[in-house]
């Protein structure tokens, strides 16, 4: 393997890294000696690692504050989520469909498939271009005009940290019906959330991201209200003769091997962030957003895109003066930095910021982005600078 | 966590276990310290991410002796490949397609799926009851009666362990020029396959099963000659702001964030391979079916179903006298010996042998079986026989 120069990490947004020290440890160690095939009424190994799966699922509800009939159904990402959930609904020409103007590919890449089978009306909620602040009252009259029949909203965007008022814009999606789907992959874990509250029907969520643990798992809440389809089918354990997926859920959604690698990590994670508490975790994750952006207002030849009004994550879009985003990247990469330019995979949320198609650099902090990652980063921008 | 007793593990059909040492070091260190999202031209601990997953195509794409033409696109399991190739296919009503008599829920399920909404004609392939041993004379006769146009063979059977002979039934199948996939979850690394002579279409494979690899991985060989359509849509990191899925493979079928840390698993578990050498794990492998084999035939209470004439790989389907075989797993258990029981994913499987619907114990071996867990077994079908 290459060096070990210390890198100063500002694509957190992309995944989370480092994971904290006991989701290294605890993963390694529980794959070793559990790492078997998950089984209900097998051997002592699968059961043991039934048990992990299941405490994990308890503590994702708890840690979101489900509704006691919410279910947990882990895939092996949150586009995967994404994907059994909007591609599962079941369609029919003329519907509404509003997102959010800060929709993932994971989103609008879906929806631009669904929209080749049935004749979808797609409409994006109000928000302020100058502020980034969602339009409550004019959303009200879009869903007047036009009732939503599907509502589909990133809790945080992964290109300018935009938090969106989740639990008013459901409000009123649910006074017309409309199915809501709140994606919580920038957001699960760090902004405390009550699903108790918030009238989302789907609630999708990285592991790998907010939640600290490793790639491979993702997932969703799941409130049984409305029916979806299966988008995958296999083997899942239980009911085999049985040709089709078996009606229970989580089984119904997942097949194949659970992957109990990626959800011991998990639950690890989740059980680092239960003892950290979610309350301190955001508080450093602001303060280190905070530090971020004094730092970037000290050169005035970096344009940042942040919303005004609006709570937002540590998630922060740049623009440099007379350099493409790619190149910045190559020096910052050069320097040391890391981050992501481009599109950042949200084409539409650039559009709207007006950045596409050149897009930006992104810096995105986490709970972990210490001094030494500052003082590096400062490095670097003052080398660009001064090379300008 | 419980107890480290030593278990004998004869579950090694539901996923390989122990994993070579280096494939649970490797891991840990590489995701330890390029654990990000993999990508192209970010920075530089992206780009070795990136690096080690074109790296694990490469050795797969050499392991399995595949065609310069040939492509390996990474998906999250065996199940999933399996998804997205059958739902892929363009389907159309009237459609024939064979099936081998042991074929697991991964492809039955989707089949199932398919059926409702196309009209095909599933048939399955002539292998005789008594010798588990593929009728090639038959199946021409088969195929001369009704066109194949779909032709999905599982290398080997997860239940009885009999291999097909799969370059045999290809060269028939291609003779009408039918798509041709072949499971290869349980044979990958473990029998010597030559792709550019065998003509399939699709060859998927289970990274954490006879790879040796970790769960969370899977994929197929596409060799691009067929085209399917994509089953999931979402991020690709680049050509982001297409609203379709790009063309090229693998990124066309590859969504969301790269699995690094399994892949990097896979990736040391593949280098084992190459090292140890498959004709050697092979070897090992066989040895093991050999010690199980006449292990169990010391019990009169216990009845093997072998394949007669076929080869076959270290998986053993028995049923006990008296006893129905989740009651003998659950004695296994207690006397320390993993096994699963039951239908094994595989009803189809289990009805050709007559073993539905009460199903079966199956007992698997790896590389890494060894006299200790011989031993333990030999205990525990002891203290079965005197106890029953």
């Amino acid at each position: 393997m290459a060096s070990k120069k210390k890198i100063a990490y500002f694509d957190n947004a992309a995944t989370t890294f480092p994971k904290p020290e006991i989701v290294y440890q605890f993963m390694d160690e529980f794959y070793r000696q559990y790492g078997v095939n998950v089984g209900r009424g097998q051997h002592s190994l699968a059961n043991e690692a039934r048990l992990r799966v299941d405490d994990t699922r308890k503590r994702i509800l708890r840690l979101l504050h489900c509704t006691p009939d919410s279910k947990v159904v882990f895939t092996s990402s949150a586009t995967e989520s994404m994907n059994v959930i909007l591609q599962g609904l079941p369609w029919e020409n003329g519907m509404n469909v509003y997102v959010s103007p800060f929709e993932h590919n994971a989103v609008m890449r879906v929806l631009n498939h669904i929209g080749k089978k049935y004749n979808i009306n797609l409409q994006v909620l109000h928000v302020e271009e100058k502020t980034l602040f969602y339009d409550l009252e004019s959303i009200k009259y879009q869903f007047h005009d036009q009732t939503p029949h599907v509502v589909i909203v990133s809790h945080a965007s992964n290109v300018c940290g935009a938090v969106a008022p989740i639990k008013e814009i459901f409000d009123l999606a649910k006074t017309y019906n409309a199915v809501t789907v709140v994606d919580m992959a920038q957001t699960a874990g760090l902004i405390k959330t009550d699903l108790s509250v918030v009238k989302a029907d789907f609630a999708v969520f990285a592991g790998h991201k907010t939640l600290y643990g490793p790639l491979g798992i993702g997932g969703f809440i799941f409130k049984n209200d409305v029916k979806i389809n299966p988008l995958l089918y296999g083997g899942t354990g239980v009911d085999s003769a049985n040709p089709d997926l078996p009606e229970e859920i989580p089984e119904r959604f997942e097949v194949g091997s659970p992957n109990i690698l990626a959800i011991s990590g998990l639950n690890a994670a989740v059980k680092w962030i239960e003892n950290t508490t979610i309350e301190e975790i955001y508080k450093r994750e602001q303060e280190n957003k905070k530090k971020l952006i004094s730092l970037i207002k000290n050169y005035d030849n970096i344009k940042m895109l942040l919303p005004e009004k609006e709570e937002s994550i540590g998630v922060i879009s740049c623009v440099f003066d007379d350099y493409a985003s790619d190149s910045i990247g190559k020096v910052l990469d050069e320097q040391g930095v890391a981050v992501r330019t481009g599109l950042h995979c949200s084409p539409s949320a650039h559009r709207f910021m007006k950045t596409f198609p050149a897009g930006t650099v992104r810096f995105s902090v986490s709970y972990f982005t210490g001094e030494e990652d500052f003082e590096i980063l400062a490095g670097a921008l003052d080398y660009i600078q001064n090379n300008s």
